[in-house]
């Protein structure tokens, strides 16, 4: 049978989601925790690849497997096997071909600023801290530039290679949340890195380094060079996804 | 010169405040950041032990060191010594008399409870998970039996032996915050694990094994073994410090 699962990390101490030589991954504790559940190696597909160090507030991920623990059980006895910093929270048979990363219909990234010249213990793993002064609304009028379906090569690094760079955004939104900046980006996909370097550029929109109308050029022109910096990991999160065809996710918090 | 600084520290990875033998601690570290900085040695002074564990969203800690350094730049000199887990947000010079400890009037800490069978990884390191749901307008009702000046002996821990079990607590709330319950206990000094055990008898009042009646009973008693148990470190925070009668420190958001 098909499973999906819904789970959540804080991806501090793992290099990303899949699997790595050099170092633990997200991937790897989730085939082991089945594997030692159910006597069965398996391939757990997951919704994208996340870097090291970024967290998922919700991810989805399904494996094949022979199992006869009830799917409302299952993440009890998965969890029991997992690491602290992992927890599965649903888990739900869905139709064989179902596959977590073709199925996803629509991703929403979560990026927290921290403004602030002194350090706060409580956010280092959570947010990136910034030294100097932001204008939430320049940030919020630049983060308008980054809507619609457009060509995103100027806020991507060098990765795996990819036939197009154009993308759908449909939100990209720029909120006070207590003493953090939040950015949330909603797309149907995203370019390598492509998050953090939108993150990069409503900093120096925030700070006065760029206008709105410089990041409609620079997308325009797809010069990464003249777009804002990547912003480190640890202010990422994988934040809503949305699953439009599979009916059987919408119990879990999963958007239709 | 009297050095009074205010920091906050996730206390996950040390064992408490005061320096122990057997591991890091939050004081160890101070030290040896000031000495590292002035050059000097110097005894750092807490305005009270927190346990292993135990975390500070606010502490104010004294010492007495020659410093040429401006006030308005110790915090940042301070936190070049200091680990990502603890960090100084402001230092003001105080009377020669100041203690850290003998001078704070008023201290309140904060307990936050995670009510759900299933784990979140975000909540692991501040919150005690509890399985069972719980009756936020019961706890509420509980907690107001705390409140006042009276014999605390049934919620706290053999520890140092004090002179009187006698104090005043001027308030007990229980709220909800998010997905969690927060206790937050002010009074005008703590037993040995008196949050802990405050925190463990309103879950058990939640969870209908105690009544409020039974809390006014078992605390006019003095009966530990009748009272709920001592919650996990993990969901205690130090949260608010008043020092009425140091006015150098309310500019750093300390109340008179």
């Amino acid at each position: 049978m098909n499973i999906a699962v819904i789970l959540s990390y804080d991806g501090t101490a793992y290099h990303g989601w899949q699997v790595q030589q050099n170092g633990p991954s997200i991937q790897e504790s989730m085939e082991t925790s089945v594997e030692r559940l159910l006597g069965q190696k398996v391939h757990v597909s997951g919704v994208g690849r996340t870097d090291s160090g970024v967290h998922a507030r919700r991810y989805v991920a399904n494996f094949k497997a022979d199992c006869t623990i009830p799917m409302d059980r299952l993440p009890y006895a998965l969890n029991s096997f997992l690491p602290p910093d992992i927890a599965v929270s649903g888990a739900t048979q869905v139709p064989d071909g179902f596959d977590a990363r073709f199925d996803c219909t629509q991703k929403e990234y979560a990026y927290y600023i921290f403004p602030s010249t002194l350090r706060n213990p409580f956010h280092e793993r959570y947010a990136y801290r910034y030294n100097y002064p932001l204008d939430i609304g320049c940030m919020q009028q630049g983060a308008q530039r980054f809507v619609g379906r457009q060509d995103f090569a100027a806020v991507r690094s060098q990765g795996t290679p990819v036939k197009s760079t154009v993308r759908t955004v449909f939100w990209c939104a720029v909120e006070p949340v207590d003493d953090l900046i939040r950015i949330r980006v909603c797309g149907d996909g995203f370019l390598y890195n492509m998050v953090r370097a939108i993150a990069g550029t409503l900093v120096y929109v925030g700070g006065s380094k760029l206008t709105p109308d410089d990041v409609s050029a620079i997308l325009r022109a797809g010069d990464r060079e003249q777009a804002g910096p990547t912003l480190p990991a640890c202010g990422l999160f994988m934040n809503r996804l949305w699953y439009g065809h599979t009916p059987e996710l919408v119990p879990f918090g999963l958007d239709r």
